[in-house]
């Protein structure tokens, strides 16, 4: 009586999205089967692509589509310098500042206890190796300045200047709790070029 | 240097979807690369099964599965009465309500001149034609109360009462659940003209 369940399905699977409830679900499915039916097709092509070229880059655990991704390739960049960041939007998000030329490490996530996720399951120590190239020498922590992100700083400060390298975090003016993802460019910015010893 | 060009597309697709910007398509394509990968794997074979099985009822032009939809071939519905909404999840709406169990016609759309879209690229004939089978007493348009749909409703009042059909438009008035203070005057003004005997 209600909708096709192929309509009902695409309901569902729109709402596994971020941010998305029932209502914007219902509203997207209905616009590409009436009136978008080439973005569904778009859509399901670019989500098989992605899902089948999209792994993690060996060297910075960031997405690619290579084995090592094109900025741990790119010779051109200042290899004494690293930074860590959470997640490959907050990469995108550091990226587009242009005020860091040098490589980066993602960590995929923070420490959270509470999930079980500790220092290991993060993979510090692929960090550690990766920051003892013997080429690095600053590295700077770009964790969000959130609870779990703070904490996670914390323990790789210790860690990184266990091994002698200069550990940098981004300056304060980013707003406290906020995610780097969706920090104007311009602060972030600032707070590169402010970043303080840690 | 940015993202790989995979993700690139993937956020161009969502960004095609209603109310989803830059942002929010990042935040999705992100979110199932990193997060949800199973998601992203449910989501296009909803696309692909939605694309390849939905098309028009031939009765009722809603979307379906089948040549003619469940709601067409339900016997049990009152088949005098017949009411016409914009689109599917229109009469997805209607049929919440339980408040109705006659059958649906659906424009898919509204008249829109500056568009180019006149009585004759809306398909008024074909709801005429099943308008006119001899069975059903009363049409009930169920247009949206803006400015196109009560153009549309205005001209398929003249062609169906022309024909001897009973047409009737879904009451104006104040929501269910509003406070007279918010609601706008024009509803106001229509809810008072369209007053009932209590």
């Amino acid at each position: 009586m209600g909708a096709p369940s192929s309509i009902e399905a695409l309901i569902e699977a729109f709402k596994r999205l971020p941010g998305v409830g029932e209502r914007s679900a219902s509203r997207m499915a209905y616009h590409l089967m009436e009136r978008d039916r080439e973005g569904a097709q778009l859509l399901s092509q670019a989500l098989i692509r992605a899902y089948d070229s999209v792994q993690h880059c060996v060297k910075c655990h960031s997405l690619s589509e290579e084995l090592i991704c094109s900025t741990c390739q790119d010779t051109s960049r200042d290899s004494t310098r690293l930074c860590v960041v959470e997640t490959p939007a907050d990469q995108s998000a550091v990226e587009k500042t242009a005020a860091y030329k040098g490589y980066y490490f993602v960590l995929m996530g923070t420490l959270s206890p509470l999930d079980g996720i500790g220092p290991k399951e993060m993979g510090i120590q692929s960090l550690l190796d990766r920051a003892c190239d013997g080429v690095v020498k600053e590295v700077i922590l770009a964790n969000n300045f959130t609870a779990e992100g703070e904490a996670t700083a914390f323990v790789l400060t210790e860690a990184l200047k266990k091994r002698g390298l200069t550990v940098t975090r981004l300056a304060r003016g980013v707003p406290v709790g906020s995610e780097l993802e969706y920090v104007d460019i311009g602060t972030i910015a600032h707070a590169m070029v402010d970043r303080r010893n840690a």
